[in-house]
């Protein structure tokens, strides 16, 4: 295991309202690191993004822009990378924050979703009070890869029948073609693709 | 497992800027839950906090405003319910965001704690690049209940030899006395205490 740190570029206070200059600035945060979590996956890995005051401020900031004027009142962040960004983009939007978690995790009524991993099941639950019919939803991960994760919590999230359900991912892996397992009619926004 | 709610009381825009009431109005959002994770323990859980706009913008604010003069570069959330707050925070601050992680989680090369738990030993660990001399920490986690798991992160945050580190939690379980466990030169704060 080892990593590939990209160069930082620098950028003055001005530059930070070109669009293409911002995500090439978070985009030199990001750490690749080769053969995790197994030999062969080039992860991206986002704490160097996060830990970055500024790479942190911008993330909040766009991905609160993407839905400013969508009456959100939920973003549902996916355990637990998916909480750092879900609960930015809550406070920024002035919705609330919703965690779907791992099984077991959530003390009190839940709904659960399984979905295939590459070996074996894997679940997902909500408490069942999470969400309800007035809900304008956000689904919020960090990165899109193969998707699955994400169309289970869709379906959890629908179940639930709020009015509107978006997905976000901060950075959208595209030669895994995740879309494809996200539902045809759900709105997919992200923030970088590679 | 069931579940008590409390009342919720109804806040005006102007009682947010009564830091009674406002507190109090967290305090009826919290669901107890009886019972878990095991018999005879009666669980805080915010999500009901976290879900509710209002009280997940009150959070954010109040922990910021702790903090606001105190030159915080980074917050460490620990994983996972830690992330909720701890982001909201770092961003509030303009700080950069650290993960506490659970053993295996995250991709480069960590520095780990050992603590101790109820039945047997447990280990968080965050990356080695983390936190850097120059940096004043805040860490972060939702419920101060033992104190176990945030002792261990001060451990690790310490070794990495910030300039300064502050401790906070949104709720404090008094009875508990997790602060004897917390080291004695640890600046620890708490939004609501039971």
């Amino acid at each position: 295991m080892f990593h590939v740190e990209h160069w930082t570029i620098q950028i003055s206070y001005n530059q930070l309202f070109n669009p293409v200059l911002k995500m090439e600035y978070i985009k030199s945060k990001i750490r690749d690191v080769i053969d995790f979590p197994t030999k062969g996956i080039v992860f991206k890995d986002l704490t160097t993004v996060f830990k970055d005051p500024r790479a942190l401020h911008i993330i909040g900031w766009d991905l609160s822009q993407m839905y400013r004027d969508k009456g959100v009142t939920k973003v549902v962040g996916i355990e637990s990378r998916g909480f750092i960004g879900g609960s930015i983009l809550a406070f920024e939007l002035g919705a609330g924050f919703v965690p779907a978690r791992k099984p077991g995790k959530l003390p009190a009524d839940t709904v659960r979703a399984e979905y295939t991993k590459e070996y074996g099941v894997d679940v997902i639950e909500m408490h069942r009070d999470a969400i309800t019919e007035d809900d304008v939803v956000v689904l919020h991960d960090d990165v899109l890869a193969t998707g699955g994760t994400m169309a289970a919590a869709y379906e959890l999230v629908k179940s639930m029948n709020p009015k509107k359900i978006y997905i976000n991912f901060i950075i959208e892996l595209t030669a895994l073609n995740g879309r494809a397992t996200l539902p045809a009619d759900a709105e997919v926004t992200s923030l970088i693709k590679y």
